[in-house]
């Protein structure tokens, strides 16, 4: 089974590598990042995740993960980058993304007149580009399509596919593999439940 | 506000990447990814992350984390990066550790006889080392030091300390940014809620 990662400049580092993690833990699984230009991609701070393959060498995968990131954005214009979405996805099982990958995905033309999720913030561009935003973590959008809200909900939407492709004690086992038993020490993890100083906060850029 | 990660080959991506996520986002922080050898470094799956400087390049830092994986098990034995942690813990306000990361902080010296956390798997290893396991999720261990349960407890872990280091309202607007509203498909989360025949499989590779 063939997992496939779209890697690109100014990912989100988390959006990948939540999946990353639970999906790699699927009996028989490969795991591919691919990229336009392999090798390091910055993500919206300092690391770089390697991308060990190019989008040429991906032409077909079992499962298809999209990332979102601050890079989403001049890449809703790029055609390599959404031909090869719809491309992989014409032979994809799962086709997925994390936050604002759904942007991706919305622009390559697969989620027109479909609920999807994406960040928070992103709801207004992803509406532009023809889909329904809608509030829930993870999100059924199309025929082999599941859209997640921001950054750390590709854990979940994760586990949800690993129990679709191999079942419910498999995905259990993953859970526990990566001890996933959350206690955040705040309630603040969405616009409703953090309340309307915190989104105010969080909609201004925090870092230098 | 230098925030200084410890990377390796065959390390845990989720362990590094879920507090990087959090603690990038501090205001004013710095973040370095420190190895030995400098480079891309092999994660426990297909992906690689960067570390883009050296041990002697950071003789200091603000905060310190050190991730857990494969790869701790012959660090334990190693010298330079023993070290490296221990002087470099000595100029911390808080020092912390992912998943088997604290195995590393207690063959430093940091953990006799103190309690910490460790992944559920490594619990026997981590008290050959002299430190005290417990089954919390965020463990408190010594003055300035941080433990935090297998894998994905990482992030609860950076959250709190990022509500040490910058304030609750800092933390929750974090939490906001990664929409960290948790929900996973299952309750499977530890060994105590997984049950006996989920901690069975979870236990055997499974990879293949």
């Amino acid at each position: 089974m063939l997992v496939a990662f779209l890697l690109f400049d100014r990912v989100t580092a988390l959006d990948a590598v939540g999946p990353y993690e639970v999906l790699q833990r699927l009996p028989g699984a490969e795991v591919v990042f691919a990229a336009a230009r392999p090798g390091p991609q910055a993500t919206d701070g300092t690391l770089s995740l390697v991308a060990d393959t190019s989008l040429d060498d991906v032409p077909a995968a079992d499962v298809l993960v999209v990332p979102g990131g601050y890079g989403t954005r001049p890449l809703v214009r790029d055609r390599t980058v959404l031909d090869w979405i719809g491309q992989v996805h014409a032979t994809t099982t799962w086709t997925a993304s994390v936050c604002t990958g759904s942007l991706l995905l919305a622009a390559a033309g697969l989620l027109d007149g479909c609920e999807a999720a994406t960040h928070w913030l992103a709801v207004d561009e992803l509406a532009a580009l023809g889909a329904v935003p809608v509030g829930r973590r993870v999100v059924d959008s199309a025929d082999r399509v599941v859209t997640a809200a921001g950054v750390s909900s590709g854990i979940d939407m994760a586990l949800v596919l690993a129990a679709r492709l191999a079942g419910d004690d498999v995905a259990r086992a993953i859970q526990l593999a990566i001890e996933y038993d959350p206690e955040p020490p705040f309630d603040a993890g969405s616009p409703g439940k953090a309340g309307a100083r915190i989104v105010e906060m969080a909609g201004r850029p925090m870092r230098r």
